[in-house]
């Protein structure tokens, strides 16, 4: 299972059965909108809070996985989740009403990544039959606790990134249809002292380079084995920095195969995004949403997707700390593939 | 490797090969004092914030654990951490000082065996082959963030709890020499409508009684399976509401056999702590401190340790919200045991 030092390459490959995007009304204006299952129309979903829509989406994504699944939540064994909020409160509440087992994980907004790799790996060991990797984020939600409340109305730099609002589900099991999950690379925090909170793409480059550089050394494969390269939530300014480390590591990755979902989630000539999107979220649905259809339809057949996650914590810099990133990657390739090479 | 709905029984058993447990002042001069590892005679441990003083802690504790395990850092595959902080931030800084790839986890207080059962489970299955576990609390930069400041000086309940300030880690291999790992169970998200952030243990008690009687369901074992059952940090409060559950239940565990880390760490006639000990640092200390000694010494032959964790977030509490409660288990089992016995 163990692969190398840091990744593990699933024999018995777990299948990615369901998934689902949930997305708030800027993102459905986007030009992914047309793959993603739920669209809201007003961010705050009739509810009392931006915390509570937040939890709303999570919750709803979470079941339309589950029932796309053809299961039931009883028969969910675990719910690996976490989301950007203090105490991952989403995933903590979504936990509650789901009732599933729940594992709380955080890793920013790598988390979306970390929780399906860790559902995975408990698939493929025989740990659980079938489990649930779900996240969130909410652009109100995460402005408010990160940085300033969006009603304040502050300016921001071009190098900022806007926070998607939104929830991204998969429910990973032993057998059925689907995308197989072929292995995961379990990021190390990478810290080049980056110290300013709006920009979270440059603190992130690193800990990306790190993981890809870290996933062909320890799968020794190189950047062709992938039809796409996608990291998570690099933006502009953190995906130039990523293209120039790896050209540097001697592993650079053609443009063609090499996106970010934060770029391509908006729509950079008609909505204000300054480098692009970011959140937990962000490479959720852009990974569960687009990324999965393409799989399906067979039109990608490799894809490697590094979710990146800033571990930026507001007391950590008012006690002058920088700001630490780490990523962690998901291979998953489309069913024909696996089936065509036949291997187990 | 699953058994029943939500446990892991390890057939393969990983060895607890080592452990550290550091601790502040405070816990220096309670009644578990000479178990301790390295006890700080300063909070702030000549730090800047208290914050710094807990990353500082946790980084002994995982240099101490590594260390005694005989091997360096780099033979380390996963460092499964997680702690109060918001952005559980003394665990990812801790992760990039120690530079092992790493898994961010929360469940509140419960993060101690949630950390263990998620290192245990990856070594069991070929996932890793050392895996560290390692969690942290501090006092001071608790009460700063989920209630008030120290300084402010207020008064507090009976039935409020006394944060452990420490940090315990461990080192899980597939062989060695130590207490091995038998079994773990993943708990739900219990809520019982508890709104009193100075009642901790009232808001996890229902939590533990769950995944306790998990336990004894998907093991089929009972209560005297174990020779010790304890509780993470339900304290006074909460361990009597857990004793009538149990019975209600109809699983009632002998008083001899059920203890709480929370009611052992500190001496209640001399130290002033209301209903007991808490935090991630409570049941990591006690337990890598106090527990792993008597398995070692043959004092105990089975236990399970069941970290409680109260999702408490201040935000949801200020939008009406109840506090939800979880717990992870994890059985212990003394080296003789396992070699008269003849399992593998």
């Amino acid at each position: 299972m163990l692969k190398g030092h840091q990744s593990w390459l699933f024999h018995r490959k777990p299948k990615l059965v369901s998934a689902a995007a949930v997305v708030g009304p800027f993102e459905g204006r986007g030009p992914l909108a047309d793959d993603f299952d739920i669209i809201h129309g007003d961010s705050l979903l009739e509810q009392a809070s931006w915390e509570k829509a937040e939890r709303t989406m999570l919750e709803e994504a979470a079941n339309v996985a589950i029932e796309r699944a053809g299961i039931t939540k009883e028969q969910v064994h675990f719910y690996v989740g976490g989301d950007l909020l203090n105490q991952i409160t989403s995933s903590g509440y979504a936990a509650r009403t789901l009732t599933i087992p729940y594992l709380g994980v955080f890793g920013a907004c790598s988390t979306s990544m970390e929780s399906l790799a860790l559902a995975s790996y408990m698939v493929a060991t025989g740990g659980a039959k079938h489990a649930l990797a779900a996240t969130s984020s909410h652009n109100s939600s995460a402005e408010k606790q990160f940085r300033y409340p969006t009603e304040y109305g502050s300016q921001k730099p071009p190098s900022a990134q806007y926070t998607v609002t939104g929830a991204g589900a998969a429910v990973v099991a032993e057998a059925g249809s689907g995308p197989s999950i072929a292995s995961a690379t379990i990021g190390r925090v990478v810290d080049m002292g980056i110290k300013d909170p709006f920009n979270m793409g440059a603190a992130m480059a690193p800990a990306a380079v790190d993981t890809i550089t870290a996933h062909f050394r320890d799968l020794q494969v190189g950047p062709d084995h992938y039809d796409l390269i996608v990291t998570g939530d690099l933006a502009q300014v953190g995906h130039s920095i990523a293209e120039e480390l790896l050209d540097k590591h001697g592993v650079p990755i053609h443009k063609t195969r090499f996106k970010d979902c934060g770029m391509m989630i908006y729509d950079y000539e008609k909505q204000m995004v300054q480098a692009g999107g970011s959140g937990c979220a962000c490479s959720a649905v852009v990974t569960y949403g687009h990324l999965l259809k393409k799989l399906r339809k067979g039109e990608l057949r490799r894809i490697l997707v590094v979710a990146t996650g800033a571990l930026h914590s507001p007391v950590a810099m008012q006690q002058g700390e920088s700001i630490p990133g780490i990523a962690h990657a998901v291979a998953l390739e489309a069913e024909s593939e696996e089936e065509r090479t036949g291997k187990d």
